[in-house]
């Protein structure tokens, strides 16, 4: 849903950024303003199995079409900013690899949109984008220090000090999905064991219930996944939770745990402000987060429980479209 | 050994700092100039068992005795600026709790020490001074960001960015050592289970030694430790190791594994320039760095075992008075 009268209104002030979430599934495109509207927007399906020239190709028709719908030159911008899962190499522009597309090594995104659009372009990790618009604009506003967690397919991370993004010495810090915290855990796609993420993302979380459901688990589970236990989500834990269902609960419980001690851990090395859960599994709310909560006051030292809040996201799947706006208008 | 005529000449164009470190055992002071030379220094035992009120007490007489065999008034000084292992308020000046000093519980040291000598007075954490010195005059010259881990009966930590010290919302941050690794791990002094500590400390490395012996491990060790295994220390574990001792090896290895895992934590996190290893266990040099580094270069992300140099502390028990000095200096 375009909204013609405020382009040409913002347009004539301050020209906006082209704000572009690629994810697995989607391309979520926003044209997002100085003050961090969203004046309009358009998706499309990524089609990521088709390969990157595919993608691209996809892409950067995808850009060509929202422009002209929106009746703005790629002149009109003040910059094309796109935030991708996975590890960006930002000094050099590259997708240095993603999990949510296939094949995708080492691809210089952002020169390649910038040869074609002769815009300033950007390219940052989502979750990094993410961190951003929940400081910007969602739950971290005012604040110094905050940590977010992306909590989806896997589980990523972004890290604000002193209201500036935090990137490391060679740009790919905030890999806290990949901190071990439990060092006989189950296996990670990075490789190691017990990982944060191969114990308490969306994925871990769906593949616990699959499991206990095959150990003989009884659970409504079964039924929502249509017979099939192996097609269960995390989404469909969430719901049969919600309905009360003790093995999904439990399964909850058990993501929480490891979150909770994931969480201590970073209080103990970051003493921040807030930690904000963002992503797909953070829409549990309360029903992941007190278990954490509780997790976090029984393990942290009493100072640092106290110092800091726990929250959930406010800006939904728009905080990496908003985040990487904000990247984009603050360089 | 006071060397006058560098006192007298130096008093003249800068006043230096009175840098004290408060250790369990040993009180170390020194003066310090504004180029980092220590240029007089004195030890006093700590008496820590006597408690806050004795050591506080030796503490002022040991200022006094070695400003005047320094030829030096209170006034003469740039700063006092202390380091003490444990959690420091920095806000407000205290001893929250230290695991040197028995009984100590939000001892306000700061303020007794400035209202006793009306000096500019500094206390901080002893790991976070390590790091500063470090940084300022050891192994992390010239870098950005780095992270320095002071091995020693506990683990501490110090986190360098950008050139400053971090702190944290309520200056509590670094504690490294209490990193969760392993949440079925044995038990850590903080309550937790599996901390970094609890796994990877000389007090971890003299346990595991004993432990192994005491299940009918043959070692060195026993003769070493004079025939009473319990007397053994993680120095002893170092010595027999040296000597080709082959469960010493074997201990020193596992806290190696740990302290790879603690790492490859820290590169996600952080991504930094450098992790310094200092404190009493970093005297094993290449014994434990050279297995650490293996560890990492397995289970860390190729790009980060690239950006990042795993080296030995170079300022040896002075870092943790050099680095004190110089956050009296920076303030």
């Amino acid at each position: 849903m375009i909204k013609w009268y405020l382009i040409k209104e913002i347009r004539k002030i301050e020209p906006p950024v082209l704000s572009i979430d690629i994810g697995g599934t989607k391309i979520a495109m926003a044209l997002v303003n100085g003050r961090g509207d969203i004046i309009a927007r358009k998706t499309r399906p990524t089609l990521a199995s088709r390969g990157p020239e595919a993608v691209i190709e996809n892409l950067s028709s995808g850009i060509e079409d929202f422009l002209s719908e929106s009746e703005i030159r790629p002149e009109g911008l003040n910059a094309i900013s796109m935030a991708v899962a996975g590890v960006i190499d930002m000094k050099r522009g590259l997708i240095t690899v993603s999990p949510n597309l296939p094949g995708w090594n080492n691809i210089p995104l952002r020169k390649i949109i910038y040869d074609k659009f002769k815009i300033t372009t950007f390219l940052l990790n989502d979750a990094d984008a993410a961190a951003l618009g929940e400081y910007f604009y969602g739950a971290g506003q005012g604040l110094n220090t905050i940590i977010v967690l992306t909590l989806g397919t896997g589980i990523g991370g972004g890290i604000i000090i002193n209201g500036k993004l935090y990137f490391g010495h060679s740009v790919s810090a905030a890999e806290i999905g990949h901190m071990v915290i439990d060092t006989n855990g189950p296996k990670c796609a990075c490789g190691n064991r017990g990982c944060l993420e191969a114990l308490a993302s969306g994925t871990a979380v769906a593949r616990e219930a699959i499991s206990r459901i095959r150990r003989g688990g009884q659970s409504s589970l079964v039924e929502i996944a249509g017979g099939k236990p192996e097609n269960i989500t995390a989404e469909m834990v969430h719901r049969a939770a919600k309905e009360g269902d003790s093995l999904a609960c439990e399964v909850i419980d058990r993501a929480a745990y490891y979150l909770g001690i994931g969480v201590v851990n970073l209080l103990n090395i970051f003493n921040p402000e807030m930690v904000i859960f963002g992503g797909s599994m953070a829409q549990m709310g309360d029903l992941l987060l007190q278990p954490v909560r509780q997790i976090i006051s029984e393990k942290a030292y009493p100072h640092m429980v106290k110092s800091t809040s726990i929250v959930q996201a406010r800006l939904g799947n728009d905080a990496g479209i908003l985040g990487a706006a904000v990247y984009a208008m603050e360089q």
